[in-house]
């Protein structure tokens, strides 16, 4: 790994998206999202299940506080082997004063301020923050004296605190809070929530850790490892980084410490201990094999681009060759074997996991709309360790499809799970199609993914540029103006681009003085090699590596590149071994993969196929591109030549005839953007399509 | 409903069946399955799951007999509104004398006797005859003096008995119970389990019934509705008959009994109890509605075609119109929207059920053996009220397929679900299809199956033939020597054919005088309604009537008629509505449907496909018909003009590349009769093939 190479996410304070794509989903976040995220949080939302996130918060304040009064203090839980002291019995409270919803339900708030922060920076709002601020009052008082902040064991006894780690998701609360704190003082200045996310973690770096004595124990889902390393990156502060570390290699040690806890526990309550003897279990939470060992991406397909997440960062600061080697081979093993076309991951809803290599089933996929967040996270984790458009062209591919397709055009409903096939009547009517949802749901009672997609799309410009101090990638192409600073010197770079719908980038550049610099932009994967093309008004020297271009010179006011990517239609077939898909196509442009629904071609869309006879004109698929506008969003539509087959007649008297050719007429079958399906009413979609 | 036309299945007794085919099948029941079951019965299997049947049986019987030498007997709980009177304690049992297994384990027991009978009418054995003898007095014996006969209660006490009918299966135990004890009767005149089971029956029957005071519940399994029936033809006690009737006509009815069984048990337990809002779960047991309203088959298949059969007597026995309307559009309902190929039932694991219209997926279905044995049993007791074809075509496919495919072609291992398409990676690694078994496995815990195997096998004539006074209606075509018995007068018959790979019979007819009678004669389903010929010897009378040709005259020694039923292949496509078949055809040869194996194709079935190009000549279809030999079974393998899609490259090096056309090579395929798959190891199986 060249260290002289790594980059950085660039400030997003630096940085306007203009874009007009981004910027109406940025809005959406921020008129719809965020606001109805905080009347969920606070339990206002009508039909739709409560959150409790803000009431835990309280109730655990007001006990805070009436202990502090009473001059008493929570007791740090002391590890031990076997237990931990149990606290006095709280005074009782009256029946509202207790813990609701999941054990994870403080993390609502967490990435609630995560996205709040992000998009303060790219909208400033004096009452938002207003409110924001309010609400870290409301969670810091709640926090022990000791740290510790999660209000599920602050309020039922802290005796079972860090007992059960596999399941009860401490760690990935402090996770989640370091996010949004992280976030809100990177956007604000302000310190509050920073400050009890530092104690928090302090506490937790005294109590694990290799040193005797210390608890041994690891995240059950992660997130606590890559929110390790963005806080020892905001506060310097080395411990944080070997708490992240030292969470990911005790991954997979023996004995395994998930067993060990469960027999402890147990052992307290008077069960019989049973090993788990189901090899499947520890893949589950990643825990199957010292990471450095990994190679197949399996289990719970968030946790794990979670983990491979916290891997890439670590690899990196530590430059640890080991680690990144398994970090490639465990990509390697999702975009080759485990990627749905619409950039998303999780072949099976049982475990919300990755099924086998090349099962990638299309109507009963997973593809959770977080799995493909955390995939981005780990893409542009990769792409900070090395610039390789690979990363890229995957990490858009997830933003576009998959992440997107989880919120409805107009902000107020979200998927969980993303099919790439769905038929109504199965997701009512069949038991093992219950996941997969035929409509966007309001809210959900494990919030994950709306509030997942409100900070990736608040933070999108994050994953679309990272920099070194002389260098500039442009990963993603969205119209922004941003600042590039080499040293003293300040570079403003304007960039204008109509993507998705046309590849066309046109850079615009200003700036006081002359800048010395490299300005990098990848050639994304879906443009023709050959016949795209990179004009710069500026002598400068041009360099093509792994899938970017370098630019490298002195750049003066008034410079300008124009970038040309040619967007055509893609028809793609997959690996044979993709039994789902095999004998079908699914159609792409750019970063957007496309779908039908029964909308645009009627039901049955098992019955349309596309027309072989019609489909090429010379080198090019004979594939119309149309602009269309669906709910004040202009999109592209592609319109196919393609065929219907003939349904069987009702009066058939049996339900299996003797094979006649099958029946067939000409049709014009119309895509649309994966991500904008389900806007219009619940029907038929699908994405792959029989040839 | 034509009382006039009503048959019954022919005494077993009066039919040697020595038909090459069959006569195998049931030799494999009489010399395998019979005695590895008696062997399971009494936890003497190595590595299989002990069935702990007899010993509960005995433990049950131990108890009975200390308390008889103590003078103290059974109480009978007598049914009130809000429980039973409970049982003195008993006296303390060693730690052995529990009861083990499911809560329905004494149907192992019940099934076994059942074959038993059936094989001993075929194939006199002194020594198993007296086994069967002594295991019927062990069950005897733990029998409680009012006459209730089911171990696990009688071994946990008696207070509970009754309380939970719709999981608790004393109701089922009862229909097994009678169901075995009928044959046994019949096969061998000894009464002594019989009457065990009128006394079980007539303490069911005061226990139940519409008058006040008795209990409205119904089976949570149904079967007693059949098995009634049975013995109250064997025995005329019309109270059985009104029994049945009471458990049918009390499903669907409101307040819902399993709901207030359930409130019951929850105050007795001091839980809270919840009304069930799921409106699948009633549908599970078929009691969502009144039966004479029913007309989807929905739920638990196996259960369902049991409530059926059950329906089918009934309807016969009183001539209910309205019954047998509901039979025939539940009939309706599942051969024309959920029925495979194979003749199997029952699309989802989930509740082992039917899934919604046209919801056949080939690769995750349930298709229960023992569902496939319910739909036999229904079909007949549809073609004893109306001799049409097509019920018995349907009875066919199931039994020639689906049914003996549960079984291994050496009679040592079996299969409860019936996939038509196998990946075995998938069974291994992907919970969704944990259900589906790559390789027939030795014995369940849960031993429905095999010994449903061996009852329907060893019976199989009684499917074959049904009878009235003056009418003897042959269903299925199989070799045997039998007597027809009109009036005073015998007329003695003898088939011969070489079913199911060639469709002609030979029937030759001897009788010391004249007899007058009608002899008819399925035509089956699957042949040409244009070239099959009928062509008797004597002077007699021909009708064709719903699918049968009846020959009615006067019969004489040496008469004879030979029936030729052309045995084309058919490639058979699906109604289009089945989305998982579309593109696809499945090939069938008489009653046989075929599959492809890996064993004989190669890997990657889902790349194989029909050669479009070279799959007719002329009318036919360009397959020809192989006889082999497999473990000394006989069997007719197709060969089909195919063609290999090219693998992808491994080198590839994406998931997803632009569509090339499809390399494609020629090849044969072979499909071997499904019911013969997986008896070479492990491997791939598909029934349906891409074309």
């Amino acid at each position: 790994m060249d260290k002289n190479n790594f980059s950085s996410p660039i400030d997003l304070k630096d940085i306007k998206v203009t874009d007009e794509f981004w910027h109406r989903e940025q809005e959406l976040v921020r008129t719809e999202v965020i606001p109805y995220q905080w009347d969920a949080l606070n339990d206002r939302v009508k039909d739709a299940a409560p959150s409790y996130c803000m009431h835990n918060f309280k109730v655990a304040g007001r006990m805070m506080k009436e202990k502090q009064q009473k001059g008493s203090s929570y007791v740090a839980p002391t590890y031990t082997f076997r237990g931990f002291e149990a606290l006095p019995e709280d005074p009782a409270h009256p029946d509202d004063d207790k813990f609701f919803g999941f054990v994870f339900q403080d993390t609502d708030f967490s990435k609630w301020i995560e996205a709040v922060a992000y998009s303060l920076t790219q909208h400033p709002d004096a009452d938002l923050e207003k409110t924001a601020d309010e609400a870290i009052d409301i969670v810091c008082a709640a926090q022990l004296d000791n740290g510790y902040l999660d209000t599920y064991y602050i309020i039922n006894g802290m005796d079972k605190a860090f007992t059960n780690l596999k399941d009860h998701h401490e760690l990935y609360c402090l996770g989640h809070l370091t996010e949004g704190a992280v976030a809100y003082y990177q956007a604000t200045g302000k310190d509050k929530l920073l400050k009890a996310a530092c104690r928090f973690a302090d506490y937790v770096a005294d109590y694990f850790g290799p040193e005797e004595g210390k608890c041994k124990g690891y995240p059950g889902h992660e997130i606590a490892e890559m929110a390790l390393v963005r806080l020892y990156q905001v506060t310097g502060e080395e411990k944080y980084l070997q708490l992240s570390r030292f969470f990911l290699e005790q991954r997979g040690t023996l004995p395994k410490y998930f067993e060990l806890e469960d027999a402890r526990r147990a052992e307290a309550e008077g069960r019989t201990f049973k090993t788990d003897t189901d090899p499947m279990s520890y893949c589950y939470y990643q825990a199957h094999k010292k990471v450095q060992a990994q190679d197949e991406a399996v289990g719970h397909s968030v946790r794990a681009v979670y983990l491979y997440s916290g891997m890439a960062d670590v690899a990196k600061l530590t430059q640890d060759e080991e680690m990144l080697a398994a970090c490639e081979r465990l990509w390697n093993s999702m975009v080759r074997e485990k990627l749905y076309v619409t950039g998303g991951i999780g072949g099976t809803h049982i475990g919300e996991s990755f099924s086998f290599p090349f099962d990638l089933p299309n109507d009963t996929a997973y593809s959770e709309t977080c799995a493909a967040i955390g995939l981005a996270f780990f893409a542009r984790r990769m792409l900070e360790i090395k610039a390789d458009s690979k990363y890229a062209d995957v990490m858009e591919q997830a933003l576009y499809n998959t992440v997107l397709s989880g919120m409805a055009l107009d902000g107020k409903s979200f998927f969980y799970v993303n099919p790439l096939e769905v038929l109504p009547e199965a997701c009512h009517k069949d038991h093992r199609k219950f996941h997969v949802k035929a409509v966007r749901q309001k809210w959900f009672g494990c919030a994950c993914c709306p509030p997942n997609i409100a900070r990736i799309v608040s933070s999108i410009a994050s994953y679309a540029y990272t920099e070194k101090e002389d260098t500039l990638w442009t990963h993603l192409y969205m119209g922004s103006v941003l600042t590039k600073k080499v040293g003293e010197k300040e570079l403003h770079i304007k960039l204008d681009t109509k993507m998705p719908w046309d590849g066309k980038v046109k850079v615009e550049l200003h700036a006081d003085d002359e800048v010395a610099c490299t300005l990098a932009f990848r050639i994304p994967g879906w443009c023709n090699k050959n016949t795209y093309q990179v004009v710069c008004s500026a002598d400068v020297e041009q360099k093509i590596q792994d899938g970017y271009v370098y630019l490298t010179g002195s750049w003066k006011d008034g410079d300008s590149i124009d970038l040309d990517f040619p967007m055509e239609v893609h028809m793609l077939s997959s690996d044979t071994r993709v039994r789902e898909d095999i004998g079908k196509v699914a159609f792409t442009r750019g970063p957007i993969t496309f779908c039908m629904e029964e909308a645009d071609n009627g039901k049955n869309l098992h019955l349309c196929m596309v027309d072989k006879s019609r489909i090429k004109t010379g080198d090019k698929w004979n594939v119309s591109v149309e602009m269309t506008e669906e709910l004040g969003h202009s999109m592209a539509v592609l319109k196919v030549p393609g065929l219907r087959q003939e349904e069987s007649s009702v009066a058939q008297e049996s339900l299996y005839v003797e094979y006649k050719p099958i029946k067939e007429t000409q049709t014009e079958l119309t895509f649309i953007p994966y991500y904008a399906w389900n806007n219009r009413g619940e029907g038929e979609m699908s994405v792959w399509v029989r040839i």
